[in-house]
């Protein structure tokens, strides 16, 4: 069987990375996710186990301690990390483990399996950002501001990834995803 | 007052970092020097708070998640890193400070400090390591071919620093790298 390939995805926050990446397991269910670890507090609709493994950074630094976390990143104040023993086991199954992590954990990944497909996802435009994570309404405007700096910094490591997609319709992105992963999408990544 | 410049110490565990350090400090008591905190056992002839703050890796976790560590890397199972605030006092003074860490510790540094001074210590030759390790008595066989690997690997980010300072003996070692702390010793790289 076939190993499975890692594919990191990237993006500035409130761009829709997950519902790019719920439209892409839809399309495909034997895609794997790999749910990080964060010592952020969940917000009122993230499950734990299901958006993220929420820890204590007591619980953080033991994980990291044993060698459990493939890349781990502080973002905003908090930790998040990605635990090895999931992702190892879908790989082996042969199937494709999606990451959704930060651009400093991209980093990380690059350099222990140079064979992971980068894929940065980014926005028609920064204004439209703006506007969707003020709809958002969960976030004071003083939050929404530090995070538009912390985006306008992450735009600029895009061009480090294997490819940009821009998240104008999910669905359209999430197929154009699909078709890099089978290897048949290189020529539509300016599109 | 000028501030102080941050000098990275990097190179193969057994090389003689600590020695040439010490000399270091002896030959320019100015120097500061940054203590790092670690989560592995302390040797028989380390005091916590001088050659390392040994904590646990609760401790380590809650320490990365308050954005107090400068850098930090997981080596030989066990963490590593540098705390921000008494490296921040002394630059704040104007004394240069020495860090004393790893290759993945130097490379996060680069990132937030480009101007620090990267300075990489390399035995005579790979054998003679060895032979100072098995002297040292304090490992077993196993540990000392691990360490070995490690040693191998290291030695190959040394093209990456600024300089590289061949320690055959500590004292001309320490003298080298104070003439390149004092901006005069650019051309005895090589020597």
């Amino acid at each position: 069987m076939t190993r499975g390939r890692l594919v990191v995805i990237s993006g500035p926050g409130g761009v829709g990375k997950d519902t790019v990446i719920e439209a892409l397991r839809r399309q495909r269910p034997r895609l794997a996710y790999s749910v990080s670890h964060t010592t952020r507090p969940a917000r009122d609709y993230e499950r734990d186990g299901e958006h993220y493994y929420f820890v204590s950074a007591d619980q953080f630094g033991e994980l990291l301690q044993a060698g459990e976390m493939i890349e781990h990143a502080r973002v905003n104040g908090y930790l998040y990390g990605t635990s090895r023993g999931p992702v190892m086991e879908a790989l082996g199954e042969g199937r494709d483990v999606i990451l959704k992590i930060d651009v400093q954990g991209a980093e990380q990944v690059r350099r222990s399996h140079p064979d992971a497909l980068f894929i940065f996802i980014s926005p028609p435009d920064m204004e439209e950002l703006l506007r969707r994570r003020r709809g958002r309404g969960s976030e004071s405007e003083a939050q929404i501001e530090a995070r538009q700096r912390l985006a306008d910094e992450e735009m600029r490591w895009a061009a480090s990834y294997d490819h940009v997609i821009v998240n104008d319709r999910v669905e359209r992105a999430a197929e154009n995803i699909l078709e890099l992963l089978e290897g048949r999408g290189a020529e539509r990544d300016a599109s």
